[in-house]
């Protein structure tokens, strides 16, 4: 509402103290919340509440609500928050890294850094399920996956998996997979990094596969019992070995062969594709995105046409729209959203879109040669930086390498432990492999200077790079050189001035709806506001420029600041200890089973491996039960979509034996606060079964209850929903686990770096590692802690009310013109609702014409279909103010209208705009317009769309034609051709 | 073009020594410069030269050939440049500042920080000529103007001003012309800033006006010979004293008053406008832009409606489009674009467009509410720091103050330079007032641990604050208590939450084209990359956060920088020293007039005050010259648009005991290498003047040539232009001065902080100040700095090079369909060129349909009528590549259809789509469409405008209207309503 004013009101206090005069003003819960307390009064009596606490009383049951205010620290304004953060962020000491293992030192160009990374348009999108309103960032990930299979040899590439080491272990479900599941043996050869053997034992280990690391010279797939070998191209000492005989042995075998790779040094290096391998995985790390500490990076898998349907991830493909035009859209869809359930080979969900497309970017900003380029200065500095030290007389045993090389010390007298201390005094760390080697790894950032001063940590001269530069063994020996094509598409060829970047990456842009258009209400999402103070630390160079593997005393910032989000995370969730290891949800659920897995075997209780799953669940749910090796047994809902109590006594009475685990999400994905759940809880503990809480509805709960107080035994939050971590066009995420006291050793460990559970840098026998670094995504921890800081407990407190409030004032404005369904206590809901357009279907109208509808109004549909079919969900969250919900109602309930306009029989279900949408300024500009309403109300159909108009770029996508056939590359653009252009 | 990248050759030399290998791959030049080297190739033959020294050759005349190249540093590669001035700002200590004197500490908001300081959509934009595509920045910069007239109490605002002194300064002017210069006497009180006080000085005493400074309890107007009198509201030691007695003595001798005041201050404070004030003036700065060690900053004037077309500086204003539709543009633009040359009362050009939209969104973002809060918590601060060192025994003699007081140290037996050290060792910078008074002044980002350290430098405890809470003497007596209401306007209301904000600031970029979408060939105006990573160091803390009055010893990071800027520029120029101080290229005339003038004037030169322009200069040149005190001779144009020399000397042998000085623009305002140069030089010299060279057009010259190889002895250099700062959308601008060693001593001064000519910290008598800060807009300083660093001498070469051959591959490409009139030798031009639309008059088609239906297509227009009426001037600069060239050709040949769709009779005027440009989405929707074109060749004339169409969003703008019917406020905006909204 506005205000008109006066005079205003002083805002100080009448016996005002010197802390009242001094407090900050940039408090930020006014900024983070949408509506202001005027609006928050309409709306309460919109909904028919007397105050928040009431609105609260009404809707979340008194049993599990907290008995009093969570004890976190007072908030901090924004600005203290950021001298806060920038403080511990100064704890960190930023090194040049020539660690590797998987992570390399890199240049994010700036205008890829700026207008990418640092921009809104880009990081406040959501995984492009609305195809017309993504095709910015569909084109950037076809980009990423083109340049992937392109630069591995592959025929095609998915866009994108969470890290190298996850992807490792997709790949070899899939070979188990291509095998029928016949094969239980998969082979690891002991070279390739640690976390990626690590990796695939955890999760080959929760399946009762036959993990197998050992020597790939000497293994032997004569029994025809392996599905799969993985190899590491080049390996992790730097060694670039010719895999031609590996995979012929393999492949004689009928065994797969999987290869971890580098895609800098595939293009000096014949790729995986040209030597026969089956699938390769990696990361894009090393493509422009920051270390940070471990991530997020975008992992890649690449494989052969005929094994697409078996590839775990997302894919984009071509296809065409409603007018036949060309467009993109995920391709094979179904897999994800509606996502296999117990049937499932994988739980990935969440990609790592924004850190794809910066790579993408990286590799259409530098084209080819570019990367070429740089992809030799990297292999000369180490060839020489080898040859240095050799002169020197340390021993250096590589016979071909790309960027990384092993050096022998023991032969001056030394031990690797000096010399990585020498190393690091003089700002270098290095691997210490050892007693006696140290790894040497070389990436794109470092300078001379930066090799000089390593040098110097061996007691060589740096003036030793000069002679050595004429002796240095540059290259490969010609059977290891690439002799094929790659990045030969226009896209890579013609956007290499800044300017061009510059236009490019905002062509992109502009074709996305994000949150900085319009709200974004996707049910179970939580797409709420990334704070831009939140966002910043992001970048700084102190949180960005971190190996992941540096040692403990230089990453100072990031362990005060991660133990005090955990402490923070924990004191919201109710438990007692939290790892942010996890990549995603979907991860962070599978770390949670696995930790009730192990738990239950450290009692010798080897026979629990049932998990109780509502029908409502997310697919998730099912999935990561699977791969946690897990057997799902469903349970019922009632009528109002709450679990059905008695079902689920009967079945934990049946399997009380066997019982590991329930699997509940609070509130319901019905968005309900179940008033069941605390018998829930404890009829799994009664028949020995731990509970597992979905925290995915978090952002309903924070400082009301907790999954602690209610009574689970672990829970994941999505830091991505509740915590503010934005989207990014469909990831990055963080599935942070939190965990009751019995289960704090069973938290992801990490073979290299102590992480969690117990033993310092071990990984805990029976719950393994999750993912490849050992605090996951470390670089966006900070926008969590931000969060948390920023608004303390009455600001959490405050917006979880509001996140309630919103999600109810909506459904009581639009209950007059559609069902809300699965409504809770007094008719209220949760964060969230479900509109039902089942009564609908007679007209012919379905949620997906609503959904595109939704987007002539500038406005991204609500969840579709999910939970229940022929529904809408709609979770407004706190952030949106109420002009906003207003808007978005008004869009629904003309809607409405449209649909009476058939069911009236006004117009024909074939003449509706709800079957033409979206409708784009091509499809308006037909010279002939023979439909029965005009081209204002096709495209403007309210006054206050005209101010802001968002086209979507392409007509209603066809998914059918696309899955049928699929092409998953850049077509050609002939579109782009000078000779088209010129006059 | 696009390559095909079979197996690509490497990059690398065969026999390389260590810097080969090493050398990094992040070079700039390429990033820079738009053709590719194969595209240059293509567009050599098009020109029909050999190579681009052949180009050059043919362009630039032999005899002003630079003997050898540019003696520069090597080029750093774009991270070694981060990474060397990474190094330089580190040098400066960023302290906490209580030194006030028109710059206070600010919080920027981070979302206005990121969405709009750092953005390129608003960074890179140009000053608003074409409004249609404009709306967004001109609804800011009307915001600014509602914001600054609501609360100085004023009638209107303009939208902005270089800075507070040069504000106050053009208000002296105002008064000289309300009062039609009769009036020689201007009174300046001396309690205001000093930089303020001297820029009056400067600038009145040019004119030879009579300042004088004096007390403003004592001063008599009675005499009734004084135009106006400025005072500072509130003062520069912080006392605010009631002006009504002295505007009551002031009117009552017709003597009208200027106030320059503080915009924070009046959110509680009676403003100037109820005091009866007739203009006030002041810096936004302290509305949430960086202090920037001084700029760039936006100031402002507001006035009476009644004075309001003798305002300086850019309005925006309300009007209406072609349909009728509300909507913006500058108000009253002839006075600017065709500037009165010799009648002009102010040579004000660029603005501070970018700071403007800054501030406008910094009091759109807090609202009133949060202002005044701001506000009321600065008063707080400063009250209880005032009460807690009176406790301790300092003398406080300030009565009322909002901010600022002054503290009498000499009670406790101490010094003030002795307290100042003791607050620098903790960390806080205060104002040295005298022996025995310091200046002590809060800001907004100031907090207790500050003033707690703060304290401590005078020896008082912290822990005194909350005692002297108590007796604190806040807010001020009832006569100076604010009444009247301000920023009641719905844009201050509603918002306020960050989602909000971001929404509003994107969907006011998205109404604007800006340089991330196309060209913006604007002829003189050199619109080329703003790298990222140029822009990148002006946010760091370091050069963002210091006070322009800070101890020199604090800024040696800037003083480097500046003196290796000032360094560069000289060789560049080849002159002996250089001034960044000017903050315009007008400035930056006015600056070199003025040490022209001094000079003559040290050496007894009294009469030397003509001043010869050729009829083809930039209209700020004559405004420059009369502001200097000097006559304009105007010398003509020969049929070429070359200087017509005869007249020249004529002219010159003419005034020879009185020539002052040559203003020459090179090459020329017509694009072109005027051969005789040198002689226009030698002629000028041998009548005893100098040679003022205008920098403009200095994108041509750099590397080639140079303004002192030529044989001129001033020049100034807009960094906004050639050196790469972006022009912000009207703002901020570098006018960097360099002169020959005999004009060195008489570069500008500062009356706090050396900056140039003689005797630090003194202002020279002869020449005074340009801007209020002694190194001007300082924090843009490191995007020229980077510019230089990372292309070096053979980067600048090229680019010069390529921005000759892409105007002239344009011109080629045009010349069959366009007349290029004014060529240079050989038919080429230099680095622009102009198109003659005058032969097709006849058909009742002008420049301003060419320009409106290039909207059509996506592009800015070039140049309207300027140099020359009826003709468009182009300039494409080097970061174009062909594509976009190619792009821009083929609509012009495409316009240059439709206009011979005319005169060939198939099309009447009227009904030309040129003369219905631009086509907005609603003019296309009109269900009735009665055009002979279809609506896709309305808003879709090429096929590749669909892939990234920018659609303007008002139809053509009616600038007579708006001019006729000044409205330069917010007017109401009835459809943000929420009624207006509901469902």
């Amino acid at each position: 509402t506005l205000r008109k004013t006066a005079v205003l009101a002083s805002t100080r206090p009448l016996s005002a103290t010197a802390d009242d005069i001094f407090a900050a003003k940039d408090t930020f819960a006014r900024r983070h919340i949408g509506p202001s307390d005027a609006d928050v009064e309409v709306m309460m009596k919109t909904v028919g509440v007397k105050s928040l606490d009431d609105l609260v009383d009404r809707t979340v049951p008194h049993s599990i609500r907290l008995d009093e205010p969570l004890d976190l620290e007072d908030a901090l304004s924004e600005s203290e928050a950021l001298t806060a953060i920038r403080k511990i962020a100064d704890k960190n000491q930023v090194m040049k890294n020539f660690i590797g293992m998987g992570y390399s030192e890199t240049t994010v160009p700036p205008v890829i850094l700026r207008n990418m990374l640092e921009n809104p348009g880009w990081y406040t999108a959501y995984t492009p399920y609305q195809a017309e309103i993504s095709q910015g960032r569909l084109q950037s990930l076809l980009n990423f996956q083109t340049m992937v299979a392109d630069l591995t040899g592959m025929d095609m590439s998915n866009a994108s998996l969470l890290d190298e080491a996850t992807a490792a272990a997709e790949a070899m479900f899939m070979c188990n997979g291509l095998k029928n599941g016949k094969r239980k043996k998969f082979f690891v050869a002991e070279d390739c990094h640690p976390q990626n053997i690590t990796l695939v034992e955890t999760r080959g280990g929760a399946l009762n596969l036959d993990i197998v690391v050992g020597d790939p010279k000497t293994v032997d797939f004569s029994g025809e019992d392996y599905s799969g070998a993985l190899i590491q191209y080049p390996n992790t000492y730097g060694d670039v070995i010719n895999p031609e005989e590996f995979v012929k042995k393999a492949h004689d075998a009928g065994t797969l062969v999987v290869a971890a790779t580098d895609l800098m040094s595939l293009s000096m290096l014949k790729p995986p594709g040209d030597f026969g391998v089956d699938i390769a995985v990696g990361s894009a790390q090393r493509f422009g995105v920051p270390l940070g500490y471990g991530g997020p990076h975008a992992a890649f898998m690449a494989s052969k046409h005929s094994y697409s349907r078996r590839m775990s991830g997302r894919i984009i493909g071509v296809t065409i729209d409603s007018r036949g035009a060309p467009c993109l859209r995920m391709a094979m869809q179904t897999r994800e959203q509606h996502i296999r359930r117990d049937k499932a080979t994988s739980n990935i969900c969440t990609a790592q879109a924004l850190l794809a497309n910066m790579a993408a970017s990286y590799g259409v900003y530098h084209g080819p040669e570019g990367i070429k380029g740089i992809a030799e200065r990297i292999n000369g500095m180490a060839a020489v930086t080898a040859a240095a030290l050799k002169e020197a007389g340390f021993g250096v045993s590589s016979e071909q390498f790309f960027d990384t090389f092993s050096v022998d010390v023991s032969a001056k007298g030394t031990s690797s432990t000096a010399i990585a201390q020498a190393c690091e005094a003089k700002g270098a760390n290095v691997r210490v492999i050892d007693d006696k080697t140290i790894g040497l790894s070389f990436g794109e950032s470092i300078t001379k200077d930066d090799v000089v001063a390593l040098l110097e940590g061996f007691g060589v001269s740096g003036s030793s790079l000069d002679s050595a530069a004429a002796s240095a063994k540059i290259g490969f020996s010609d059977d290891l050189v690439r002799t094929s094509e790659y990045m030969t598409h226009p896209v890579f060829n013609m956007y290499h001035s800044e300017t061009q970047m510059l236009r490019y990456l905002k062509s992109l842009e502009n074709k996305d709806l994000s949150l900085n258009t319009s709200m974004i209400s996707l049910g179970s999402c939580t797409m709420k506001l990334n704070a831009t103070s939140e966002m910043m630390p992001v970048t700084w160079p102190e949180f960005a420029n971190m190996h992941p593997f540096a040692p403990a005393h230089q990453c100072l910032g990031y362990k005060e600041m991660i133990d005090s989000l955990h402490d923070d995370l924990a004191k919201i969730t109710g438990f007692a200890a939290c790892s942010a290891q996890p990549n995603s949800g979907a991860q962070g659920e599978y770390a949670g089973l696995l930790a009730i897995r192990s738990y239950h075997l450290s009692r010798g209780d080897t026979d629990r491996n049932v998990c109780i799953i509502p029908v409502s669940a997310h697919g998730t749910n099912p999935a990561s039960a699977v791969l946690a090796g897990m057997k799902v047994v469903v349970v019922k809902s009632d009528d109002k979509g709450d679990i059905d109590i008695e079902d689920l006594r009967t079945k934990a009475i049946k399997n009380k034996d066997k019982l590991a685990a329930l699997m509940v999400t609070y509130p319901s994905t019905y968005g309900v606060f179940e008033e069941g759940i605390k018998e829930i809880c404890k009829i799994t503990h009664d028949n020995g079964g731990l509970v597992y809480m979905d925290g995915a509805n978090m952002n309903a709960q924070v400082a009301l209850t907790s999954p602690g107080h209610i009574g689970a035994d672990v829970c994941h939050l999505n830091l991505h929903k509740t915590f503010c971590i934005p989207h990014g066009g469909g990831g990055p995420g963080v599935g942070t686990i939190g965990v009751v006291p019995r289960l704090a050793p069973f938290l992801p460990g990490h073979p290299v770096i102590p992480s969690g559970g117990e033993g310092a840098g071990v990984v805990p026998k029976t719950t393994g590692a999750i993912a490849a670094a050992p605090f996951g995504s470390a670089a966006i921890l900070p926008i969590s802690w931000m969060y948390i800081k920023m608004l303390g407990e009455p600001g959490l407190k405050k917006s979880t009310q509001l996140a309630i409030l919103n999600a109810n004032y909506m459904a009581a404005k639009l209950a007059g013109h559609y069902n809300v369904v699965y409504r809770g206590r007094d008719g209220l809901s949760a964060h969230e609702f479900i509109l039902d357009l089942r009564p609908f279907k007679h007209t012919g109208i379905v949620e997906e014409d609503v959904a595109k509808r939704l987007q002539d109004y500038g406005f991204h549909s609500p969840t579709m279909s999910w939970p229940v079919p022929g529904t809408l969900m709609i979770e407004p969250t706190e952030s949106e103010d109420k002009g906003e919900l207003d808007r978005f109602c008004w869009a629904m309930i003309k809607i409405r209208e449209e649909i009476d306009d058939i069911s009236e029989g006004r117009v024909a279900v074939e003449q509706s705009p709800l079957k033409a949408a979206p409708h784009t300024w091509e499809a308006c500009f037909e010279d002939e317009w023979d439909k029965p309403y005009t081209r204002t109300q096709a495209a403007f159909p309210a006054p206050w769309v005209k101010a802001n108009k968002f086209w979507p770029t392409v007509g209603r996508v066809d998914n059918v034609h696309g899955d049928r056939n699929l092409v998953c590359s850049c077509p050609p653009m002939d579109v782009y051709t000078d000779e088209h252009i010129a006059a």
